[in-house]
């Protein structure tokens, strides 16, 4: 059987670089030989391919089956699709769409195998920034608009491959903007999975096997966090704040259920407590559930942003004393910006002392729940009465993959259930205390179980913590590196609790400047006006933000899997190049 | 160059039927030939693999790169894996990573291939369905467990088989069960690259593309509503229960803005109005903003489910007697069981008179405003404040998108913002005005947009429009088929608004019973036997539910694209095959 020869070409070969056309190479697709029937289907091999995208004119109007060599069978036929001549219309359900829609995926996958290869190569930038009027102008005929009328699958790989060469690679060594980073190759291939299984958590019915995935992941959590035997509930929700305000409610339910059939008139002025440097979702769901933000009391934190515990009591009996009630504590495991971990322990002893429901939010930091060296950051973790922890972040789990864990079974589903009949029949054929949707505030619910699943099959529990390890040796790598540093200030001192390391790069034309206003106000536009030129020059990108009244400062975090020293190191170099002149 | 033969095999031949082998077949994948280098990177052809994961003995601890014919250079080798002996933490950012890496894709891709195919594909089963104990016992080797080790890739793809094979293909032609339904090809491609991309909403500063996309997107999406030059805001959210939620959210922002900071007791007491046969995520947000359940009072409908606006006036003035302040109506543009489009023009006169917020639900009915003929059954949206709208159903795009749109620029950042400093920094370089996270509840934001962008591009307006005509046509013939069909019973008069067919099917016991409770009670069974023993033969999936007093009815609704006539009249059949008898 022949197959195409190569063929070099000196135009562009990348995919996800060149504009409007793709490689100009030709190449072959040989597929799936093994062929044979089966319930009167074809699991057959076709596919084989000689398209080249950028000859437009030699294959223009062509549609060529081709027997494969001395096979003549249709099932081993090859084919050429001219993309530029079809159509949305022309795949499945189509009649004898089955060949250009798997052509087209192939195509699709082509060009994001070609993507992710060049998401771990150091060699590659992580974004090439534009502003947005330049991509709403059209990069180079890459046109945002939506029109009428259809476009041909040509240019719908086209777009696909603009839509990655203009965006950033999260996935990128020296991508360390956001808590969320890396690209999980096992992740990756769940997602698509998911994708492809197209289906809906709210019911056993259409998603078995995933709602079981959910509940034995959940439970296995639970267990991590230490209450007896994995038991309770919960729910994967769509991010961090949604689960922060799960907790909310839940809480709310738990002490004053006729709040969910009478409003809040039918409770006292509630109020809740949290961190100052906790995530501003508390406050958000404070509004969002009728509290009001300002019974959301911020609470006092020591010099490495964690919460003074004497401070929460405190304002426990203030509030008291102002005819408040005192209904809920956020304990944060893991600060967003310094990655701090409230002292739970003693915050628990308060909750219990007041009768408070305790939510920790680990979103950023529960993962250290799979690290026998990094747990005990938590301690005391087992005696919250929820706990949110996004396996997205610290664990590397493809967004969005985010747990809302519940302490008490029941009080979750009594929160949220309207039961609706038309979706939660009583009367189906299996065990419908597996339909879960009545417990969500959603009604349909993205299936986030299955590439966090197929992950702790892939790598063990031991995986995640060896992952976890390695990005807290990086930090403690970084912090080592500039703590002593010409040129550097921490934000705080000593060895950070989390990957999360802050600070300031002070150029050379404010070393030695005395403290003052002038100082300050030049050192805020230093982190901005660095953080402009990395993404202008697409090398790395880092975080920075004030914090209180401490000026604009870099917070460096580590959670990427293919972060190296050397990438630490080319981060410093990096600000350093930037930065020095400034 | 030569590539090895195709070779016929007896055995099972389905990847996605063959419990923990797949395919036994020997098949090739030949590669991308065309290979040239670019900033030091192999873009290179490899790949080509020759490997039978049920010869494990064979090939086990063999990993042979073997060149390809007459071409020595290794950028054209060819790969065996040995899936059995790789793990994880083989795969990118390993070392050596990228070979195993996309040949794990692929594997991956492979499998996902034959599930789209069989997905379409008549002759296969709509489920398979096995009972939670069943699953959970571990089906033929199929386990859920977690565990502390890593797993092979090799079980790794076997888990993955097995997933789908013992999910539902929600993509089937016969798969009627929920709202949404089938299988989009163009949006499957883009919700893996969405996976590739691996982004989040809620910065332009890391998702550049796809946070233009939104904006282009829900800017059309207004101008279909009606409202001038597509002015307003909008976000893609996690489904159309939240957008219902972020809709009472607004409106309260709107009228009570102090309630964001004082809560609830700073306003009266505030009622909402929705429709007794409106989706009950209305009075979940009741719940869950603190107005309470009791305070989402509920509209009377004529037999057709449609909204008596004569009704609303009078709960609106009955309201403001007991000292209530009406604040928000929802009308329904296509109910969930029914298909009710409410009369939307009338209800906003009522509206415009007491000054009450106007939300239109069109989560399954918007999409009807891509068609020309249809439209007119959402007239009035354009005199909404507020429009939930879910290409997810009607529109076929993947789950999920669901779109909240906004008629008054600025409330729904105004009602949701808390400038978090550390996220949305106003000193960076870009225009931060298009950093959109502050206006949700949510933190991070999945990237919703992307696959219903690109099916826009594909299809154009006017695919989405005859797709949507076609559903109704569909829909029309079955409920021409069964209105007069001996054994059927319409739940309500008339040819249905929307694809919503509800009806009941009597059994020939039932035929000629006199109305009565014991007729009640034998039909309230029927659609629940029927429904089970479909799932146990796996041929078909409808929904059936009660609604107030009436007992149990199948609601047929029509939104794959897959679905023909043919499947209508399986559909029929199979109904009176299973319950004919009972």
């Amino acid at each position: 059987m022949a197959t195409s020869e190569p063929t070099a070409s000196g135009a562009d070969p990348d995919p996800n670089t060149a504009n409007l056309r793709p490689s100009s190479t030709t190449y072959d697709q040989a597929w799936m030989h093994g062929c044979t029937r089966k319930l009167g289907m074809k699991i057959c091999g076709f596919l084989q391919k000689n398209n080249s995208l950028d000859d437009k004119g030699r294959l223009a109007g062509q549609k060529n089956l081709l027997s494969c060599g001395d096979n003549s069978d249709s099932r081993f036929r090859r084919t050429e699709s001219d993309f530029s001549n079809l159509y949305a219309r022309d795949l499945l359900p189509a009649k004898n769409g089955e060949e250009p829609t798997i052509q087209f995926l192939m195509e699709v996958v082509e060009i994001l195998t070609n993507y992710v290869r060049k998401t771990f190569d150091r060699s590659t930038k992580v974004l090439d920034f534009h502003h947005p009027h330049q991509l709403l102008e059209g990069m180079e005929g890459f046109n945002l608009e939506l029109s009428d009328q259809p476009e041909s699958l040509e240019q719908i790989l086209v777009d696909c491959r603009d839509t990655l060469k203009y965006g950033v690679r999260t996935g990128h060594p020296r991508f360390f903007n956001q808590l969320s980073t890396g690209l999980d190759i096992i992740g990756l291939a769940g997602e698509w999975l998911t994708s492809t299984a197209n289906t809906n958590m709210f019911t056993y019915e259409i998603a078995p096997v995933f709602v079981l995935m959910e509940q034995l992941t959940l439970k296995k959590m639970r267990e991590m966090v230490g209450w007896p035997n994995g038991e309770g509930d919960g729910l994967f929700s769509p991010g961090g704040a949604i689960s922060n305000m799960y907790s909310v409610m839940i809480a709310r339910y738990k002490y004053f259920p006729e709040v969910k059939a009478k409003g809040m008139s039918a409770a006292p002025r509630l109020v809740l407590f949290t961190s100052e440097h906790s995530h501003y979702s508390i406050k958000k769901a404070g509004a969002a559930l009728g509290f009001g933000s300002e019974n959301v009391i911020l609470l006092s934190t020591d010099e490495r942003g964690r919460v003074i515990p004497a401070d929460l009591e405190a304002k426990i009996i203030d509030a008291k004393q102002k005819g408040c009630v005192p209904l809920f504590v956020n304990a944060t495991g893991g600060s967003t910006v310094y990655g701090a971990f409230d002292p739970i322990n003693e915050i628990a002893d308060i909750c219990e002392k007041y009768n408070l429901w305790l939510h920790v939010d680990g979103a950023w930091g529960g993962g250290l729940l799979m690290s026998r060296k990094h747990r005990h950051k938590l301690d005391g973790i087992e005696r919250a009465n929820s706990v949110t922890w996004n396996p997205h972040k610290m664990m590397g789990v493809p967004l969005q993959c985010s747990a809302i864990l519940v302490r008490e079974k029941g009080v979750l589903a009594g929160c949220n259930s309207m039961c609706a009949g038309y979706l939660f029949q009583p009367d189906k054929q299996y065990d419908v205390t597996y339909d879960t949707g009545d417990m969500a505030i959603q009604c349909g619910r993205h299936v986030d179980i299955f590439k966090f699943w197929l992950m702790w099959k892939a790598k063990g529990t031991i995986g995640f913590e060896q992952h976890i390890d390695k990005c807290l040796d990086l930090s403690q790598y970084l912090y080592n590196k500039i703590k002593d540093r010409e040129g550097y200030q921490m934000v705080f001192d000593g060895v950070p609790q989390h990957t999360n390391v802050c600070f300031w790069y002070l150029p050379l034309s404010l070393r030695g400047m005395p403290e003052g206003a002038e100082r300050r106000e030049k050192l805020h536009r230093v982190a901005p006006k660095i953080k402009a030129l990395m993404m202008e020059s697409g090398t790395t990108m880092v975080g920075y933000q004030p914090q209180g009244q401490k000026v604009n400062f870099f917070r460096m975090v580590v959670s990427n899997p293919a972060a190296t020293q050397s990438d630490i190191d080319f981060l410093i170099d990096e600000i350093e190049r930037l930065g020095h002149d400034l």
